[in-house]
């Protein structure tokens, strides 16, 4: 934790101070938990009356809220991002431990820049290049001929398989697998034969990428995630998948090989995308939905059953199957209606 | 393997020895596989009629059940929870290496208590603190300031990030991340803005933990995991969730950010739980069900579409996309009936 | 990559050569990508189009779609088989390092055959047994008393947990599980208590596991992996579950304890089968379906709500939990209708 002044903080984070310049914070707190030292924040209404018993040393918050809380305040018009710069400065990262461990293993032909980091018990393989101050976490595996930006940051035990490409500012957290062979196979009668997987898996900047996720290789070209996307944790990205720059995913998400998925969509927890599929730009799907075809305009798109006590789920379920046949019952009953009426009117008129 | 007199068994176990108290056993065994050497036991009257032709050589089962079974028994009254007892104590678990790995690299400053084993190729960092016979599996990276209790368990190539806490007896199993960064972003413009992750992820006693699971360390404050908490393999837990005393969860499981579920839940695969939410005590929740609001009340909860043959589900899930109209029309097709019966009714007492 | 000729490559391929035999290609592309020194391939008619401006070396397809092309052609009844064994024709794997690195903790008890290759900071414990030529990669923990058998191929960071067992030519990808401890718990009051899960995995011959898979092994007997399945990545396998022959499944999919699933089944994406269920053989499920009872007949099964534009999504969702009430307003409408008509009848007759 670094300790600093709410005038250097506001200089820093372009906010109006209200207040005691001199006052120092040295960490972040939720409005409940903060106490004197504390920088908090407010940045969604639902929580303002959270303000009244606060004993934050200051609060980020905007002009209109600042009139709900008589502190120290950081005024500004987008709290939580300010709030993300706040943290940031206040809470550096540990320092990391120097230069390469003794006891990683780095092969001979491998070139790392100057500042990279490699923890212990790291493997990096023939032809490796990584850039300056990009750090390795302990126990990883980076395979021949991989390429690495510059401060890039690999958690520990992460696994990136030959070839692959990583942009600068790149984040891999913990355990995950980059360029791990493709699901392509061909029938040769009851038997499966292995489609060799040739593409790499290339990555652009300022990609985040959750713990133990899976993103495959191509299987001949590569499989592509643009700039600036962030995926969290246990994802799957099969082969050939290109997705568009500032996406982001949320944990459980599954893509299906050579699926296009376009930029700047947010794609909720625990959906399941269809294989060979385009989806545009600016498309936004909601938890647990499956998404089997092209979705050719930016927007929101569901599919999954709402929760019921358990009683009712199951008498409702059970109807599910009937669905089809209730709708041919309807339109039966609907036709006889209009007999009817038809008759009336023909009785009318006669 | 131990070999044991049924007398001793019977003793250790709190059970009515029905049989030859000299009779020795070394393993166990399903009622279909076992043979004279064998333990095996009934807990489900279902399985009831495999006893008639079991060579067990004992069965723990209840006194009810003991009438259909002449062999030698162990009479209690949960057959299972016994059962557990006695296969724990037929089959301890196989002596781990002593002492620390030659190949560990443990930093000077972490203090590991005595009987603390220490595999080949784990990497334990600045300040960590590891009690009394605890067993860190080969590969494992247990990062700096975690402090870990007495007599845990973790398995291979598993990631605990900096300053998290595990209480005594928790079990990880292989390739899991506990405290790794969790998924907050701040929009600005198109790019996201990491929001810094300061919190720990801090776990009770007697949690158990699957493999390639993933726990993600709080924002601001923790990610609670309380005591006696069972985790199955590949489950997601965002950010700043806490989980309440003895809930149980299967696999594929994820539940989103800052929600909290009650003790003694019980959660089915692949159910996904939405953020924000709040979850009572004694709720459990059916397989592949989204939980997308508050549930404040004991109970069963489901949500999921059961499965059908694909030309009959292909029919009835098109009509999903019309069951708003469908209700419309049956409302309509009702007030007309109704109408009809009013104009009949009109019509008899003029 | 190797250059080959064509009319070796028709020999070795058993195709029908039409074109330059001498022509040379020394690697694989789709048709859009291409160049001359490419081979592709066409195996869905979809993309026959591409033909017309594919700069390809040679393409592999069928004798009826070689009429669409000019160039030189490999024709053969199957396009994508084919085009399989091609690929790894011209993209052998690269030569892995050889030897046991000086890093690797290999217990002396251990059987390496000749050809066994172990890359650095592997572990190996106590009487393990591994076959000819497998490949153990970088950071694998091999657990005491496991047997491998010949031509397998370990990724990074896989961990094979004590006396599991996997045939010749298996494949397991990056930081996968084999092994670990199912979810078995007895209650006791409040709290679990575990079932020692004594039985382990067994694996057959040219089976390919996928990255990040967790499979359990056997609470009292094994869990069984039959010859040729192939597994994608994140795929949880309880204990005791049994998978038959040629049986593929994708990313996501997991299976409850005791299930067993038949021979030649596809299993989509993100399905969850649940514990204790029969499945046949030749049983194909479509993507995050759940499948809650046996399986009895061969064939095709679905159970998922399709995608929708979130508004529309939203009121037909809420319809769902009115389902069994309008099944039964539809049933009253009907008994209405069916009376009038009665009475009409009676009236006529009358």
């Amino acid at each position: 934790m670094s300790r600093l002044r709410l005038d250097e903080l506001a200089s820093y984070l372009g906010a109006l101070l209200r207040g005691d310049p001199a006052k120092e914070v040295d960490h972040v707190a939720t409005l409940i938990t903060a106490d004197e030292m504390a920088l908090s924040f407010l940045s969604n209404r639902k929580y303002a009356h959270q303000l009244a018993s606060s004993h934050a040393g200051v609060v980020i918050l905007t002009q209109a809220d600042s009139e709900c809380w008589c502190g120290n305040a950081l005024i500004v018009k987008n709290p939580y991002l300010t709030y993300a710069k706040a943290a940031a400065l206040l809470h550096p990262r540990t320092l990391q431990p120097q230069g390469i461990h003794q006891t990683a293993v780095v092969d001979s032909s491998a070139q790392l820049a100057s500042g990279v980091v490699v923890a212990a018990n790291v493997t990096i393989g023939a032809r490796v290049c990584i850039g300056e101050n990009t750090v390795i976490g302990a126990g990883c595996v980076v395979d021949d001929g991989v390429v690495i930006g510059q401060m890039c940051r690999l958690g520990a035990n992460v696994t990136i398989l030959h070839d692959c490409v990583l942009g600068d500012r790149v984040v891999v957290e913990s355990g995950s697998v980059i360029g791990s062979e493709g699901f392509g196979w061909a029938k040769d009668g009851v038997a499966w034969v292995k489609i060799p997987q040739v593409g790499r898996v290339v990555i652009g900047n300022d990609v985040s990428i959750g713990a133990n996720v899976c993103i495959d290789r191509g299987a001949i070209d590569d499989t592509m995630i643009e700039d600036g996307v962030k995926l969290d944790n246990l994802i799957q990205i099969a082969h050939n998948v290109r997705i568009g720059a500032h996406t982001a995913m949320a944990a459980h998400g599954a893509i299906a090989g050579s699926t296009r998925v376009g930029a700047r969509c947010t794609i909720a927890g625990k959906v399941g995308i269809a294989g060979h599929l385009t989806i545009v730009d600016d498309v936004h799907i909601t938890a647990m939905t499956m998404i089997s075809h092209d979705l050719h305009q930016a927007g929101i798109y569901s599919g999954a059953v709402p929760q019921d006590h358990y009683a009712s789920w199951r008498r409702n379920a059970a109807r599910f199957r009937q669905l089809d046949a209730m709708a041919k019952r309807l339109r039966a009953l609907e036709k006889q209606q209009e007999r009817a009426f038809e008759d009336a009117q023909a009785l009318i008129n006669d």
